[in-house]
């Protein structure tokens, strides 16, 4: 990287992050040069609206409205892109790149969309991309994949990696709540958007697995290839009968290895109350790894939020000054734009446990007929449980219909689903049936 | 670092790690290349006796007795001393400095101990020492703080570090084995030495914490300023009550701030059943820290094993020839030869709650007189509660003695120890007071 005497950083974007970011860059910077022995400092804040950073008494001299002016200034290393979206913040990360800075990033749908071309553009360059805020917010669990676990070949990753999504299900499993009112909590509590559509469909959730996959398994993963389901259609009494079954739900990102293929998925999950993942609660976020020489490894803390991700900036920034950024972004052949496009399992071929609820009118027999539809598809049952009305069922069940619960042995995606649709055909299903998929605890490789 | 086409490794003791860091080097050496981009390899294993890397198949050709002869050869870069202990391992380090070769070690005590020797040794031969495999095996806590969470002041770490220790306590909290059937299970599963003094004395955590409460505060530690007791003297009694009351019982590592001094403790301790590291069940280790700016954070993995270590010392390996360990060595004045004592808590000035377990003949005006003292050093009792005496028991005590459980609320240290010895002279408490620190859910500080 240039010496320069003074090496400045510039942020663009003052919203949640880049306030926290720009608070931390000042009022800490003492502190933060001590501790690393790098002489840095904020210039630039760059944004149109600065009501956020007068609200966080930021020194008016730091404010600017023109991107140019700042690419412009030599002393300026290293442009940190906190606006969000792909579309204005793609066109600015093009142009820092094409400036000859360095470009810090937490914005996971830009570089899960458009992450091979910018890290191309940013080789061109011979700048670096640095990206550790884009997944879990503070937890340092991309330095964890390039660097702490190098020595690593990884089977599986599997990941709570969406706050908002973590907070509604806690509330829903441990006090009860309904989905409706959670979320409420949770936009009232500044954890979920006015639209959360983004997180509570789970593609924010695979924006981050696209990112963190890409690095564990050093290839190029298509956003698209991620099979993705939200948390928006779950329903209280699924999430109760888990709970009598030992299950915890909660939306998991999963990569994982099926056969020398990946197989990619971001899905709500019933997993056993003994995985660690099951003790995550709340807006906390954390990434399990399944690796040959390290085994089960676990990262937990705060996946959101100004401070905490403002923590993995500023440790981007810092690696950059360093140059230890540098090294591991110039020769690790691990980034997209050095790999190649992942070979997938095709959807459907995934193989595992599933919970299943139907609601059937409640007459001798009828068990009989769906048994003999899940033997067809060679689906083997482990287990069927009649459950008990619940009153908020009541309101729309007749009486003469039961809820019934049924848990799969390992079964073909694929055939499970022709199974569901051929029983979903039958007068005495009322509705359409729930299954949710059943995480096994995976099995370390040594 | 040194550009020569060909970097090669040295393995200095060929033991469970040496033996397993071979293998990783040898077996996956085309892995590891194409994962890193780094072109090396190992060249030589040093030891006296080769039983162990012959079981392993490792080539003959790796063998030499004379650590002389591979420090002479210019090829090598790395060398890896996992001989253990402090004697020869010191001298062998101090040889392997001296002779402009990096270091990477896994020997706790040797950096506890010696660490601001070592360390600038290697300044005067501008080479550097890699010690992720030191602390808690696999899991990359020393890059977290050095890295990942530079930007952050910490307040408090808490480490489940031994694995021995977990999974003994584990046994007898979830199996009710006695610590004696526990300890000897530890050792048949190869968990646990024959002489498992270090483990158990809680010893091996207090090197570990010593290490990593250095780079976590930015301070030198003097190991004997860690207060130390181990695990060998609990009883079931005691771990099943504080189970009744929601306490799991953990050696826990402490290193945090007290009225702005650090106080350094490992000690068998409750923790709450809502605490993460409560979780953390057998050989596992596990280490939260709290941090002003990303608050609470969790690492979870092996803590020992040759292969999980060996990934840790392996990822040392290439950060060496990457050229990142070393920018991190010279620049971050965080490691123990360029940081001044720390500022220390004086012992017994801790503030805590805690669990007391007294042993008293059962008549009327006893508990009165044990509360009175108490009242005399300021102790306010939560809750007190008269045991049934196990069959257990009963052999040792005669009907006429109960057991009793206090909880105090939090109180200084000192204080603690001076009411319990008085308490301890009264003739109709038999046997010493067992007391256990509770340990509360640290506040997240932003």
């Amino acid at each position: 990287m240039k010496k320069v005497k003074k090496q400045a950083v510039a942020i663009l974007g003052c919203g949640t992050v880049g306030g926290a970011t720009a608070k931390l860059l000042t009022q800490d910077i003492d502190f933060l040069r001590k501790r690393t022995g790098v002489n840095f400092y904020l210039k630039y804040i760059i944004d149109i609206n600065f009501n956020h950073a007068k609200e966080l008494n930021l020194d008016n001299s730091l404010f600017v409205s023109n991107l140019d002016d700042v690419l412009a200034d030599p002393e300026v290393l290293v442009v940190v892109e906190l606006v969000g979206g792909t579309t204005f913040a793609k066109k600015a990360a093009i142009k820092i790149l094409n400036a000859k800075k360095n470009l810090v990033t937490a914005n996971k749908a830009l570089l899960a969309k458009h992450g091979v071309e910018l890290f191309s553009i940013a080789r061109k360059n011979k700048v670096s991309i640095c990206f550790e805020a884009t997944c879990a917010g503070g937890i340092p669990i991309i330095r964890a994949i390039y660097d702490g676990l190098l020595a690593n070949k990884h089977d599986a990753l599997y990941g709570i990696v969406n706050g908002t999504c973590n907070y509604i299900l806690t509330e829903m499993t441990l006090n009860g709540v309904s989905y409706k009112r959670a979320l409420k909590e949770a936009q009232e509590k500044g954890l979920a958007e006015a639209d959360p559509t983004l997180d509570v469909s789970g593609m924010d959730s695979a924006h981050k697995l696209a990112i963190l996959s890409s690095i564990t398994f050093g290839m190029q993963i298509d956003l698209d290839s991620i099979t993705v389901s939200g948390i928006d259609k779950l329903d209280q009494f699924d999430i109760n009968s888990g709970k009598e079954l030992g299950y915890i739900i909660k939306l998991i990102a999963m990569a994982r290895h099926d056969e020398g293929q990946l197989s990619l998925r971001v899905a709500p999950s019933f997993i056993s109350t003994e995985h660690p993942l099951a003790w995550v609660s709340g807006p906390f976020n954390a990434i399990s790894l399944y690796s040959h020489a390290l085994g089960h490894s676990m990262y937990y803390g705060r996946g959101a939020g100004g401070s905490p991700t403002a923590s993995a900036v500023v440790s981007d920034i810092i690696g950059l000054f360093l140059g230890t950024a540098e090294k591991f972004f110039k020769t690790l052949p691990i980034w997209p734009d050095k790999t190649k496009p992942a070979a997938l399992l095709p959807s459907g071929e995934g193989k595992g446990r599933y919970y299943l609820r139907i609601v059937l009118k409640n007459y001798a027999g009828v068990l009989a007929k769906i048994a003999a539809v899940f033997a067809d598809y060679n689906i083997s049952i482990s287990s069927v449980i009649q459950k008990e009305i619940t009153e908020e069922m009541a309101e729309e069940i007749t009486e003469s219909y039961v809820p019934v619960v049924i848990i799969t042995h390992k079964v073909r995606e694929e055939a499970l689903l022709k199974a569901i649709a051929k029983v979903d055909t039958f007068d005495f299903v009322k509705g359409k049936i729930v299954y949710i998929s059943i995480m096994d605890e995976h099995e370390e490789i040594f």
